[in-house]
């Protein structure tokens, strides 16, 4: 497999990419769904904004200046740069906060838009924040959280829902749902729909406008490459920016910060979205990550991805290996992941980890690969199948001890 | 009194700590209340966290490992290094998130310990993000906003009111509250207090424990150095963690979030207020500037800050400027700054600028200037007090033109 790896590597238009990021010597990456990977232009990028921006420009830098471009408009100027990858316009993105606090903002101002309805419908096995936070709002009486399994999910719409909350691709799994069909459904009980693109955005096209999504929220560390933590971002339709109403209502939200009147006014447009005073250091490192996606692309990214994905699942039958696909086989229906069960996955994933080969296990018995394209070679794939192959061949997983926390992110 | 003030100097224990942070050449910086200064250490500290922890380490770095002391724990790390600045134990106090969204978690939190009452007192005029987060509940139908102006404080406080909010030195004027005082005044009522000590942390020693605070927030950028947008802290009481419920349920306050549960259940601890994914490169340049402040220490900073404002008052008798002063007159009853109203602030505030001396307006007639202990020398107070004298002296000022957001942060 070796041979033809190299050929796709020598064909692949991608490839070129790689140098912009750091990749660390002797590490098969297969984690970048849940931090990416560092590009090379963020220390740069870091030290330019704490030595030049913060160190000599002070509080001067909030406003453009000679010190940099301006603090103030960082967060629409990233999620301005951020609304191209998910198909929408500049002025309903904006990079604020971190993806927890969003969905709380957002959910909470769906249930505001329809008022004497209080279910907050999704689906069980959702990344736990996003049906956390529901539960948050529910801990405040003000919604009932609803579950319903993803193929009884337009069946549990009804007349009580106010809001629809599903994750585009699983984390778990990566599979994805129809986001135009499902938004359709949803509107049609008067339901409003927000969708968390955090295994999505930069690994695949999104076309949040096109499905007449109302809300979304997204991931900055992961196929971003924004680092850990990195703020996350927020999208509103601009059918409904006017009427929108959030709770996290902090200054940096308000019409006329620096006039610290005693009643809030919020901002007319995403930027009322912005609670208190934005992490600009995070903002930074995110800010290069996204130039560096949009500069690749997503429709090649997407391509690429499916392409290294598929060759994993070549390279394991060429190896005689057989593990049961938990992530749907058509790579048209899954995100830049692959997930095997196995009873042992803890163990594989850790015997994997000693072969420098850094994969997620997800708790009880998952093996979840993922396939940043923008910095992994077609090599890179064939030898980490290569690796999976002989570990489940030779008994080394069986010697790896458990530790809850280790592998686990 | 430039004479005078390099005696001072000389005789300065803190003088030697001024090396330790990077201070523009030819400014004079009287605006670290609003951002401080850039600690020397930084730019390193960032650059380990990400090109090794980040770049190398990638996702091993949440838990400590060859690559680093584990990002997991970097929140109640630092937290536990704030304790000793406000008189809290290690325990009781976490860095995450930011300000507004801290004053969110608590201010619902108290409620809910307080059912039955729905009264959120505060006064106008207070930093308007506190405000503002209790207007966010008011949206929500959950609290009621009162407010009653400081000489009436104790008098509002009846049998409805579940929380106040007060900021202990007031960001405009500097004005103390008696905490202890005022705390055990609210207790008396069964109401619960949450002390803002933005403009406090780092700048004079708080002692929450003593005065039997239940909560506290504070800001990581003004006097403990944590960069621009740094994560904020909270503080709860012993006495409440096991009954604190906040709303703001995301996956990394629960107690096992690897576990990937459906349903929330909090930490046991002050780990159950973080709510997201946490800012790991905002908190790294902010330990760096706790541990500063710690090792310099708060009661030794307070001493001079307190020197720092009577020696500016001095120098400014002795040249004969006459400008009301806002704050306090005895150093005892005020924070570090020092606030003088005059109906052209702005354009004497951007003269001062002007001439290299930052300091603040606030709208619409106040001049503020902060004493950053840390850093600032007698000899640039001495400074300070001439380019002040001659602004107003002079003709200058009047020409500055007015732009709303320049020097208004």
């Amino acid at each position: 497999m070796i041979g033809k790896a190299r050929e796709l590597d020598a064909a692949d238009p991608l490839a070129g990419f790689r140098e912009r990021f750091a990749v660390p010597e002797g590490v098969i990456y297969l984690d970048g769904n849940s931090l990416g990977c560092l590009p090379k232009a963020t220390p740069e990028a870091l030290r330019r904004a704490v030595e030049r921006e913060w160190g000599e420009g002070l509080i001067r830098s909030w406003n453009a200046s000679e010190f940099g471009s301006g603090w103030f408009e960082m967060g629409t100027r990233v999620g301005a740069k951020i609304a191209p990858l998910i198909g929408a316009q500049p002025h309903e993105v904006i990079a604020c906060d971190s993806t927890s606090v969003n969905l709380f903002k957002l959910i909470a101002a769906a249930l505001q838009m329809r008022s004497g309805r209080q279910v907050v419908l999704s689906e069980p096995g959702n990344f736990p924040t996003d049906l956390y936070m529901i539960e948050g709002l529910e801990r405040q009486g003000l919604a009932k959280r609803r579950l319903a399994p993803r193929s009884g999910i337009i069946d549990a719409l009804d007349e009580d829902v106010a809001l629809l909350v599903l994750t585009h691709a699983h984390y778990k799994t990566g599979e994805l749902f129809d986001m135009a069909a499902i938004t359709e459904a949803a509107h049609e009980v008067g339901a409003l729909v927000l969708w968390d693109l955090s295994h999505s955005t930069g690994a695949l096209p999104v076309d949040l406008n096109a499905c007449h999504a109302d809300f979304a929220v997204g991931c900055g560390y992961k196929y971003l490459n924004g680092g850990p933590g990195a703020p996350a971002f927020a999208f509103v339709a601009q059918r409904h920016l006017d009427e929108l109403k959030q709770p996290l209502t902090g200054w940096f939200g308000h019409a006329a910060p620096f006039a610290f009147s005693d009643d809030y006014t919020g901002a007319a447009g995403i930027e009322q979205l912005q609670c208190g005073t934005q992490p600009i250091l995070g903002l930074t490192a995110l800010e290069v990550g996204v130039d560096l996606i949009a500069e690749i692309g997503v429709e090649r990214l997407h391509q690429k991805s499916q392409a290294l994905s598929e060759f994993f699942l070549e390279a394991l039958r060429e190896h005689g290996a057989t593990l049961p696909l938990v992530s749907p086989p058509d790579s048209a229906n899954r995100g830049s992941q692959l997930s095997f069960y196995h009873e042992n996955a803890y163990a594989i994933c850790q015997a994997l980890i000693a072969r420098g080969v850094i994969g997620d296990f997800r708790d009880p018995d998952i093996l979840r690969l993922g396939f940043a394209p923008a910095y992994l070679r077609f090599e890179d794939i064939a030898e980490a199948a290569r690796h999976l192959a002989e570990v489940l061949d030779g008994e080394e997983w069986r010697r790896a001890e458990f530790n809850e926390r280790s592998a686990v992110t």
